[in-house]
């Protein structure tokens, strides 16, 4: 039913993008949670939420992984876009109860480039192709062994967040980094976290075509 | 058989409030475990404290939980009723534990807001509807991998220990919150930790019905 | 096979006396591994280890584990009296091979206690008690999920270094204690970790018995 | 298919490269990572990928394993040759990726020995015999639990980066030091983490073969 779904991916986006960006947040405040620990945070909570919310949505919570499966038709178009609508929507609410709990620091978490635009751009088209082709492999293939893709896919957003969140955040996902910019107000280098997500997602898409059928 | 449930739910309560809480004294008295660590030992705890009475008791080892199955009549008034008792019990005796070993340091662990009690009040609401939703979701939907309930549910509790933790001190249980008030006497804001945490619980067993059922 | 079973525990109790005191040998070498880098490395091998040889040998490498196993009949004595040989020549050959790659560095890991010995008594007892518990629940009990009995137990081993450790070594093995008390000389202690861990195996072992038979 | 397995070791050994080293690479920029985080980077991604390629090609990603594998006949040569190929290819196109986006830093993550390289080449043999008898046990054996063989793998690699990486790197894997060492010069030690690690997993699976056949 699509409205079990839509609140499945409302819960999951809210509290994946109150939790991971909440990390950041907090450590700002406490330096107690360290970067080691933001990074736990993120892999955590994905983790959990697609044990929690998998077999209700497909746990996407993710505009770039919906428009990953739209391109291989695993989800319609008019499904895809109350998707991706609603998990922009639980961002930007999860961003807003942040500000109203800590105040605008550390831009609610938001994704910024350490260094050059390219650079980022790069790692996160990089990143999101293999976050995409981790779950195409460990929760769509036939021959997974698809309990543990939960474990394979949080832990996978989990070294992400820890090698590469230094340089470009690593995102991987336009609605987490679309809530903390636009209710921080912190919008200059969206655009990189949005185009390069959806384009590694699509990618993934296609070259996993290529191989798998 | 209901003396094993609670013999099951003693244990575990008690060394879940022994270990947890254990490690915020230890951490006081060495300085060598770090937030991190302690966060790790909350979620790891929990993790394998489900896999060894998951199959007994349903390894609640907390009131909020128990009141949220409560709710949703998994559970018998009287039994749980029980439970409650146990757990207050067992999380005393492991408070008092923790007394005779080390003394009274770092308030043997108990859970004090940071700043605002309504700051640590919301986010203890939001921590334990979530950790209620991933524990319905997780373990008892019909279409749930549940043998990785314990990784789930174990994943969230360290998760939130990880990000909330370092404000509110992210107790989601009354009974991991009661044990160290009491037996050090840091009871002031007891009450946060008792009331936002059961809200929390049954608000999402009601909103669980509302989409499931 | 007890041949085959045998070589496992060597193999198995090696390795864990040669990666976990090991990684307090380099930390003190390198001061690179942090003290929640050493628990991680405890509890990840123990998991690993029960993963490879678990289904050969039961994966006991711990003499305190394989008594409780005695007390329960699930071993016959002449095998347990096998076991508890093989895991003492392993560790023994792990803390040499320690000692040859890095010399007297750290007592190669030995376990001491931070203060006095009754409180290290105590800890180790509690300890041994609950992971005896856990492999009893997680892995033995009939309606256990099996599978994770690795994870669950690992996670037990991980989460104990972690928040015990710092003051008692966290050993709940005699093997482990032995083999670089013995080679490194620092015996002084050695009983408590012989002794408070074999009565903590034996304890959890004659509780679990009442509660489930 | 074999070129669908020769995509699979491509794009898992190439990410392996870029996020393991990368890890280094990033630390060093950003001291924000640290050891701990580095050696659950290693851990996580192979995890990772072994539940996304596992099923396609056997996530070997290491031309060690692969020779490993060919002496007991698991793979014929000519696919072990194809293997090894696509394997050192990935690594050199990694660290030439790490290169383009930070520059010759900390030799692009090559593996070093910290002291003697007689040390480095001991450890490396042990942790590449260790890796290799996990790899069997929980992946080949018939009566392993296989569905966590991605976790007991992928636990041995972090567990194993984070003790032994101070002293030697942890490499366990040709192809991971050599896409480093000659992307960066660093190719002085390559010889130790070539020869340890192909006699590690060659000595395991002689081992291997002589208990269980």
């Amino acid at each position: 039913m699509l409205r079990n779904k839509l609140i499945a991916e409302f819960i999951g986006t809210y509290f994946l993008v109150f939790a991971g960006p909440g990390a950041i947040v907090i450590d700002q405040i406490t330096k107690e949670i360290t970067h080691v620990g933001v990074a736990l945070t993120f892999g955590l909570v994905v983790m959990a939420l697609i044990y929690t919310f998998g077999h209700v949505s497909g746990a996407h919570f993710n505009p770039a992984v919906t428009i990953g499966f739209l391109v291989r038709k695993d989800i319609s178009l008019q499904d895809a876009l109350y998707y991706v609508l609603v998990q922009f929507a639980a961002a930007l609410l999860a961003s807003y109860t942040l500000l109203l709990l800590f105040g605008n620091v550390a831009n609610l978490g938001a994704t910024l480039p350490r260094s050059s635009a390219a650079q980022s751009f790069v790692l996160e088209f990089i990143l999101t192709f293999v976050l995409m082709m981790v779950i195409l492999g460990s929760a769509v293939h036939g021959k997974a062994v698809k309990g543990f893709a939960g474990v394979a896919i949080g832990g996978t957003v989990g070294l992400m967040a820890m090698f590469a969140g230094p340089i470009c955040g690593a995102s991987m996902n336009p609605a987490r980094s679309l809530g903390p910019a636009l209710i921080s107000g912190a919008t200059q280098h969206l655009w990189i976290y949005v185009a390069a997500t959806i384009l590694g997602a699509i990618s993934a898409s296609l070259v996993y075509k290529t191989i798998h059928e």
